[in-house]
């Protein structure tokens, strides 16, 4: 075991913690959370969203009805602002951490040729 | 952006490129690809494994011969000296992985709660 690999993965966990990105996530989280209501909402459409997600990679089909459905819960959730502003930081963490990883597996990348998805 | 992070995601890419566990695969792999019959065996090998995977993954039957197809196939690189180690390694080197991706997304999981398969 590389002690030293671990003393970095530590150092990147505090930096990932103390990053304005995340502060600013857990800030935004913590309000959506604190308001019943939105909490609810948001809920709601994360269910939904993942139940879409799945049935997609399971190869099931997607009914227009649900495609409709998923549709207005989107206009619906991006209407809230609360739940507009964390959304757009769940989009700014996410990039942040899919650039995090494309550096950290630049030697396995090179080794395999690209990841697959 | 929080160029902090950025330092210590290239210092995590030198400390695995570094690393016991991706010196030793990178041996193991480039002796595999130096030996004609075992690199195409590997490959063969790579391609069944990811074939049956994605069938899975996408909720496909997966047919009695296939299954004794891939398990003959595994137990012939298993018998093979340099494939077997180069296994052995990579199993090692995804654990590994694994356990940094643990650390480094602590922050996120305590957000979220455990994260999604």
């Amino acid at each position: 075991m590389s002690v030293n690999l671990y003393d970095v993965a530590y150092e990147m966990e505090r930096a990932i913690r103390q990053s304005k990105e995340f502060t600013e996530l857990k800030a935004l989280y913590d309000q959506v959370n604190a308001d019943a209501s939105a909490s609810k909402m948001f809920e709601n459409f994360r269910n939904i969203q993942m139940n879409l997600q799945q049935k997609q990679m399971m190869g099931q089909e997607i009914t227009p009805e649900e495609i409709e459905q998923a549709q207005k819960l989107v206009a619906l959730v991006q209407q809230h602002p609360a739940i507009s502003k964390l959304m757009e930081s769940e989009q700014r963490m996410s990039m942040l951490i899919a650039e995090m990883n494309k550096i950290i597996m630049k030697p396995l990348e090179e080794l395999y040729g690209p990841m697959q998805q």
